[in-house]
């Protein structure tokens, strides 16, 4: 596996890899990588010939009272589980490498599915993730691009940018992977102390409890919202940002009563750190 | 030469193309076809292996009290003249099948390169241009795209664009092709009758006249937009909306005195026409 920190030199592995008639699987990752990237990386490698791993912490997607400079950087052990789940290359830049000018270009999803949920308190962040995707998969180029479940609204907006501006990439969505207890893996998981750790545990057990609920009959998004707020509220530690259901695809206005696919997203904090999860009802 | 109007067929056309490993290159035209195009698309032609041409007046560009329905669309001719130049495949979509969606996802340049000139009175204008560009790129995926230098100011904002979204795409710029009294073809020059065809020639002789004021070595800006203004202000039937002069690449402030590649750019209306031109002042 070759690590590679310029634009130059992944367009030469790229390039490389194309004349050979490879496909690539890219899978972009902040790094601190953990068993859901690998999870990732290891699909992409099962489906493509050449698996490039993008390693950046993309400022522009962090708001100003974020925590960028917080974010864990250990790109040495990201490499050695990339290399393990079958990566071909790791691409970890500097941001001025990604960067390059003054004024920026932007790419932007705009409409309510950039503006609920997360987008509520986070107002560019998702303009920062498709601009930083778009330069990644103009870079990589890939047949393939992998993300995961656990972003989920973040996957609706990717999507929503591949079908309009016709990238010809298919975008491949792993299921959330959890801890034992249930917790969803995240690289923001390293900043919960004991007593947070235990607390979030909340957010996987009221969405399981939702699910069984919608599988018992509830159609009324309210009810299930209302439980799951009243489930986290029981943790004294925790702090809600957001308990909403949205129709998928594309986060549209939940029905009345619920049909279809539904995502039901949460937004909590415990102490600092901000976690989220979720779950998607839908009739089996 | 096929006629395509589908994303669909397109990038059928697209895959069976990079499947022969042929070289792609895409001429992204407005329509109402002229010397100026055919010079592009005889360019394409001889540095690729296929040529793509688009014809598609793009709406998103245009302003709520611009020219978008009175636009000329004269298809038929364009095919005729795209595959007299060598084009394989005309691309003419119809709006919804480039918008498919009901909220927008735009690819939009920041910064005094999309503020200065016709950014000014002309907003939202060049955020469709690199929109619809981003979209016509990702389905012809070229190896060339070409354009002409009588855009000027679109010329610096795509490349921006490419550069800072890491395009795998050369830019081919085009010099402008003008009437043989010296009037920069466009599709726009239908719109003038005959004393406004007559008056709009001011536009190339005072052009002409000031890069001949450089060449004698004038390298103070104001003094060269001041005599272009004067001269076109002779012209009763003119209204200037710019004279301007900014840096090359970038559309920079211009340095006092002017050093290095600079750009000379005029928007001027005659009776309800709005007509551009430009020259690059150099050394040489």
């Amino acid at each position: 596996m070759k690590l590679v920190h310029t634009v130059a030199e992944l367009r030469e592995e790229v390039a490389a890899a194309k004349a050979q008639g490879l496909t690539i699987g890219l899978v972009p990752t902040m790094g601190a990588l953990h068993e859901g990237h690998a999870s990732l990386i290891k699909a992409a490698n099962m489906e493509n010939d050449f698996v490039v791993v993008s390693v950046f912490v993309n400022p522009t997607q962090f708001g100003p009272n974020e925590d960028l400079d917080a974010y864990p950087r250990t790109l040495e052990a990201d490499c050695k589980l990339a290399e393990s789940m079958g990566a071909n290359v790791v691409f970890a830049p500097a941001p001025k490498e990604m960067y390059p000018s003054e004024d920026a270009t932007w790419v932007e999803v705009t409409g309510d599915i950039t503006k609920v949920l997360c987008g509520r308190t986070r107002p560019i962040h998702f303009r920062g993730v498709t601009t930083v995707v778009t330069k990644l998969f103009n870079l990589a180029q890939p047949d393939r691009a992998y993300f995961g479940q656990k972003d989920a609204q973040q996957v609706e907006v990717l999507k929503r940018m591949v079908k309009d501006l016709f990238f010809n990439i298919q975008l491949r969505i792993m299921p959330i992977v959890r801890e034992a207890d249930g917790l969803a893996k995240s690289s923001r998981n390293t900043y919960l102390n004991e007593a947070e750790r235990k607390a979030a545990l909340v957010l996987s057990r009221s969405l399981k409890a939702a699910k069984e609920q919608y599988e018992a009959g509830e159609r009324d998004a309210a009810k299930i919202t209302a439980a799951v707020t009243a489930s986290i509220k029981e943790e004294s530690m925790s702090d809600i940002d957001y308990v909403e259901i949205y129709a998928l695809p594309e986060l549209k206005p939940v029905a009345a009563p619920m049909a279809g696919s539904n995502l039901l997203a949460v937004a909590v904090k415990f102490g600092t750190t901000r976690l989220i999860d979720n779950v998607v009802l839908e009739e089996k």
